[in-house]
């Protein structure tokens, strides 16, 4: 049987744009045997149309002009790789308005712009899918919005961001700290020259927004999220975790409620023996519970070509074979983040102190007055006359936490307060 | 939008049949609103009509005989959960013929006689979906056949059998017998009372048939291939293999080579940091790697009523959204196994020896003979003239390693090979 051909275009030839067109032609046959399909890239569009990616193409496919694509009533199905909420979104628009079906990898596009885009595919008669944008390779979107339909999902927990897993892992296992790693990701081209939208997790803020979107079928503001980096963890953090029996994780935290979606990103104190503990380096997990089907992982590469080109041909060859699907549920329902000073969670705090006797039962005080109850606490002599005080706290709302905090910051026998974490699988 | 109604016939109302209908009901209003579909679980077929399953449904529509599912027209989806290759098959072919979909959790009956059914199943353009039958809930064979395919699947290993993990979880962790925690399975319900099926690799054979259709599209038969089970696995091998870095894990392990399939089924010393290590009790986990995805990982509840009615209740959305699929590939396609003499492992041998000058050379020769390189090797005397000693060998073809241990038990200071038991992760 012959295959049949589906004209592809691309937007975006950089390291991932390379990659896809490796892997379209490294396995056309498996894709050709599989689905019956020939995937023909016949337009490629980048505004460098000089550099030598080290991939096998026909240069008479790549230029630099957009609308070669949005014009070419052949190609039925883009894949926009151009990154960023800018000119990926015009595109975008242009070419869904044109019905043509859209691929993207862009977490930052669909996590501010995805209900205005879905909105133009479905009245559009085209579909909209970016299985890459959340976990690269690991297929999460899909089954969610598949196999995994006939779930109420309740909970998902996330390691999204390959850059901050391999910080935090490094450091774990080297004793090293932040920065020195940080410099050690940069050389290996995991972290950016500005690494601000990793290490601060904005990109983690926008996939747990999509996340949110698949899961739950509500779609939550990315910029309204609570949202902490990974910039305030220390070495001291992760030496004292690690004795305590945990070890720290950049999450994104996401729980479908009935007053909203309680979506948040930050470092979290995880007991080892939790599923996602295991899950090192650049590698991403997201562990799901739903009911019936109770809790599941997924663990795989988060980031890079090889594993971001999978998700891309996958959803191209979705759209290929099963073209649109005019009953598919809206899933960009708007719904509102749950105050996160509503939410419960225990801590985990780092403050330096006076080393006189009183300080402990002063900050005590404060903590009892706003109904902290403390689970445990280690003290430190730093010098002559500094200590270090190191509270792991019962669960408490986050309100009567940072109340708490505030009151003890203002105390005279307390310096600081060095670093502030979450803490799971407490009471 | 009213929801548009699909009758579904269910054969089997046990623990798992009780769980889809009342994982159906709980979640009617979450599927509808996902799908724009309302299942009607019209009939139920089981030869017990009376036992209280302490679920809510109407009595009316359960029933003793077969023919009111087969000969009713509006039921155009049909669930098997009557277990086995027997009565199931005939059911199953029936349905088939008459172009009913059906949904099987049933792994004997897919491994067996998936490519007659399959074909039975094309032929009427009808669909034969089984996701439960592998890893119960974890969403594993849809996503091979959907967002995975543009992938070359190279190897797949799998912890497919929950009886078996948790045994061997056990045992690690308290340090008891098999026996004991066999016992403790049995009385907890995760092994039935006769245990062959799960704790000799039966159970275990029949996912990783499935396991090679699905991921390869090769289809091997699961009576021939190289199966151990763990009872062989003592006390003593978790001590000597945590000792030595590893924990002991029955294993699915899949090849995708040139001459075949090389498909295997049993314990396997795997190292601690392999993520497969940490899945411990009753989960099940599929690992995977494939070209351009990388490793993956999915880890789930592998049986049980919950997570067995999510898979099949998203196998019958599939089909009631999707229909038929006329142009799938078959995936049956039979193939060879690789014959397991020409693979090649690591071994972990235990055997116990007299205990006196010269014992050691003899069995190295044998070794060297037959060019086993030898790893690791360490001797305890047991009493005054019997010792153990325990090996670890690096690489070599099965055919070579058994033919050393041939010579080395009909060596008269030999008394007994005591265990033998592949290791995964060395040179």
């Amino acid at each position: 049987m012959d295959a049949k051909e589906v004209k592809v275009g691309l937007f975006g030839f950089g390291t991932i744009g390379a990659g896809v067109v490796r892997a379209l032609k490294a396995n056309s046959d498996v894709i050709a045997s599989k689905t019956g399909i020939s995937l023909s890239l016949t337009k490629i569009v980048d505004i460098d149309t000089k550099t030598n990616r080290g991939v096998d193409f026909s240069p008479a496919t790549l230029g630099s002009d957009a609308s070669a694509i949005i014009e070419d009533p052949e190609v039925s199905i883009v894949v926009e790789l151009i990154g960023g909420a800018g000119v990926a979104r015009q595109i975008v628009s242009d070419c869904l308005k044109k019905g043509k079906h859209v691929v993207t990898a862009n977490k930052e596009l669909i996590a501010k712009h995805g209900p205005e885009l879905s909105a133009l595919a479905r009245e559009n008669g085209a579909r909209l899918l970016f299985e890459a944008s959340v976990g690269g390779g690991i297929p999460i979107l899909h089954p969610l919005l598949s196999c995994l339909r006939g779930n109420k999902i309740k909970r998902a927990l996330g390691i999204v961001n390959g850059t901050t897993n391999f910080i935090l892992s490094q450091m774990a296992e080297t004793g090293a700290s932040f920065d020195d790693i940080l410099a050690e990701a940069q050389a290996r081209g995991y972290a950016e020259a500005d690494p601000t939208n990793d290490v601060e997790g904005f990109d983690a803020a926008y996939k747990a927004s999509i996340l949110s979107t698949v899961a739950f079928g509500k779609h939550v503001d990315a910029a309204s999220m609570f949202r902490q980096g990974i910039t305030n963890v220390s070495r001291e953090e992760m030496r004292f975790a690690s004795g305590l029996g945990y070890v720290i994780k950049l999450l994104a935290v996401l729980e479908d409620r009935e007053n909203g979606v309680d979506a948040r990103v930050h470092p979290v104190l995880l007991p080892k023996n939790h599923p996602l503990a295991a899950v090192n380096n650049v590698l991403n997990a997201v562990y799901i519970e739903g009911e019936p089907i109770g809790p599941l992982m997924f663990v795989g590469e988060g980031a890079g070509p090889s594993a971001t080109s999978s998700a891309v041909i996958g959803d191209i060859i979705t759209v290929a074979t099963e073209g649109n699907c005019p009953n598919a549920p809206d899933i960009f329902n708007k719904a509102e983040l749950v105050p996160v000073c509503d939410v419960d969670n225990a801590f985990y705090i780092r403050m330096r102190v006076e080393d006189r006797p009183g300080v402990m039962a002063e900050i005590s005080h404060c903590l009892g007055d706003k109904g902290v109850s403390i689970a445990q606490v280690a003290q430190d002599t730093i010098d002559g006359d500094k200590a270090e005080i190191v509270w792991l706290t019962h669960k408490v709302s986050e309100g009567n936490m940072m109340d708490a905090l505030e009151q003890i910051e203002a105390l005279g026998c307390v310096f600081s307060v060095l670093s502030v974490i979450r803490v799971f699988g407490t009471k």
